[in-house]
């Protein structure tokens, strides 16, 4: 139970941001309530992977409670917060009642957005939490089961035709880890059909993909790709998708699945919060994280858009600001409770990198670029060295290193209700 | 492409004894299509750990395809058989055209069955698929959750309970799989509530648990679930379940999770297969598992009855007896094909054994019985040396030796679109 001698800090989403502060409270004179809507925080840099088959969700997600327990002022909520009573300094939850708080961090993450086209969220799913990638999964897996059995070789190509849309870091790994999929992991499995006859397309509406990379970055990434099959097209602007493909402009690409990497957007904010936000929903932040006029509430991650000095861009949606901006709010709680001025976050860019596929990435590091095994070497390190939990880390190791090794996905299950409805409806199983 | 000068067999069913008849039939002059609704083979005797959290669905289940890769003349297709033309020996399929056959081998298996109480299927989950383990291992830790957030001790206590309904192996590892998760797994994660104060209660219709085994085991089975705190009730005949718990007679137990595990019944066999069948819907078959006047058709495992001998009872529905009719179904068919008379199926029972948690089981190999840690041993033995994949016998010992030692969990995850339909219908993500 709460102690009331102590502050109440509540923190909704334990995602990178919100685990952060979190943890970053320990050992502090301060109760922490992390409220979620979903019991595991997520790892998201691997999602692609959980897509391709190559990881289980499990070795990428670990419940928060476990992260948590031996925190002894910390405690986990399972629920929605669907509204903040900033009068009563109250969050109101869905499923219990409201929690009072003294501070609150809103760290809410953000959703893949559809710029407005709802209608292409069906056809064309983003990858966001772990339900996405089992259904991309599924999608990938039964376009080679549906090739297998169709006689039909104008059928069969369209099976075989993978387009995804964005070139950013997750299309990039997506369209690699395709080509890879379907020339290493299936080439054996099948008889009808070849698998390396398949046909990825990457589709990017910008000039150049990885865009926020030096161009020459970009430049290794487009041969990469290239090298491995993947069909990139830039300045490709997506007027229409939906069952039978692609439209851009007058042009068709027929594809048996499309998936998209194009745009995310904050995850909506819970009602009443006090917030003005900007074209994609982020919270407009002070440059300590706090909201105008609300000294007691902060909002990081991609929640939050922080904007570092007049006139600059805002802070990318990317792991490292949100846990550092977590680790800085909790030291401005202490500051706060102290009777301290707040401080000003920075933001340390230690680089960024993109991985194409086995053994192939791009890295830039301050000044240094890398690409290449180098590059991919050091992706897999830093990303085993953050995966939360010791177990998970272990097992991703493992799995790794036996896909590497044979050539085989540990994961490729196809799973999910949609299928056994259908098959239900006549209660057949053979 | 299949070899016309070749036999075509044709397996319904990628289970045990689908499975044991296309690798049986390997390095034999015949061409064998594996037909399957799923992708996947499960490994059936570990799914309650899946939904109990121990392991993942990926580290039981492993790709028919997979399996099947160097056996040149077998083929796997992911397709639906709904019907059987006898007349012209055609399976129609639901997504690709008619395969002919030489050979037939239904092994579709079982599901659960109700015995007519359809209305109990969604609050009393039974355990036959990958989807079921999911489910149930989403609501046994959502109780867990609800019960956490819970200010009213009367309904944290209903969060708190759950009843087991059926009293064979597979109840009996259920129940003491809850009561352990309970105790030992998440005793430190939660605040407000002891997981300790878990209720297990397991309703047994007959007079004892364990029926098929000596009364011994069952008593000893008894003793070791009492030990753990589960509470087991015999010749308790379950009137209603619904949203509240269950009545037995005119006495409610109030619970918030009710899990089936008290009947089986064959899957709805292909029409027109040409069979008769029993009350639970098995093909009745012949002495060499053919169907009677059919002799190019077998049925096997869970969707056949197999009287051993006139007056007698049909084998059990476990897996040795699917595997050996499998393998002896597949020395028939050489047979037939040479000329030579058919020979009648002879089950080996090698025994069985009913694993209660952490370290107890018990067993029964021929005149020896078993229990306790000697049993579970044994159990555990087996049980990985059976599973299919090299891949998975690895990370299953690894996960095992890792949730041992540790008294963790490695797959706590609550995923599932039932959740995140409630929560994306107003599209928060908190």
């Amino acid at each position: 139970m709460p102690n009331k001698l102590h502050r109440q800090v509540v923190v909704i989403g334990g995602g990178f941001g919100g685990l952060a502060v979190t943890r970053a409270l320990a050992r502090t004179a301060v109760q922490v309530t992390l409220v979620d809507r979903r019991n595991h925080h997520l790892f998201q840099p691997l999602l692609y992977q959980v897509a391709m088959a190559g990881l289980s969700p499990a070795e990428i997600a670990v419940p928060i409670r476990s992260v948590l327990r031996r925190q002894k002022n910390a405690r986990v909520l399972l629920a929605d917060a669907i509204r903040i009573d900033t009068a009563t300094r109250r969050v109101v939850l869905r499923e219990a009642p409201p929690l009072a708080y003294d501070f609150l961090v809103v760290a809410t993450g953000a959703l893949t957005s559809y710029f407005g086209h709802e209608e292409w969220r069906d056809v064309a799913p983003g990858l966001k939490d772990i339900e996405d990638a089992v259904d991309i999964r599924r999608r990938v897996l039964l376009a080679f089961e549906a090739a297998e059995r169709e006689p039909d070789a104008e059928a069969r190509r369209r099976h075989l035709t993978f387009v995804v849309i964005g070139g950013g870091p997750t299309g990039v790994e997506l369209a690699g880890a395709i080509a890879e999929l379907a020339s290493y992991v299936l080439a054996r499995d099948f008889r009808a059909i070849n698998p390396e006859s398949t046909r990825v397309v990457l589709l990017e509406g910008g000039p150049r993909i990885l865009n926020t990379f030096a161009p020459q970055l970009s430049d290794r990434a487009l041969r990469s790709l290239a090298g491995m099959g993947v069909e990139v097209r830039t300045d490709a602007l997506v007027t229409q998708i939906d069952d039978d493909g692609v439209l851009l402009g007058g042009e068709r690409i027929r594809a048996g699945t499309v998936l998209w990497a194009a745009g995310v957007a904050a995850a909506p904010l819970p009602q009443d919060l006090p917030a003005p936000v900007d074209r994609t929903g982020r919270a407009l932040v002070e440059r300590d994280c706090s909201l105008p006029g609300h000294p007691e509430i902060f909002c990081i991650g991609d929640a939050a858009a922080f904007v570092p000095a007049a006139g600059k861009n805002p802070l990318p949606g990317v792991s490292p600001v949100a846990m550092q901006q977590g680790r800085f709010v909790a030291r401005q709680i202490g500051r706060r409770i102290d009777g301290r001025p707040m401080a000003t976050f920075v933001y340390r860019d230690k680089g960024s990198m993109a991985t194409i596929g086995r053994s192939r990435a791009v890295a830039e590091i301050g000044k240094v670029r890398l690409s290449g095994f180098l590059a991919w070497l050091i992706w897999l390190l830093i990303h085993i060295y953050y995966l939360v939990d010791f177990r998970n880390r272990t097992f991703v190791i493992i799995n790794w290193a036996w896909s590497y090794l044979t050539y085989r996905r540990g994961a490729r299950l196809i799973t999910g209700r949609d299928q056994s409805k259908r098959s239900t409806s006549d209660g057949r199983v053979p």
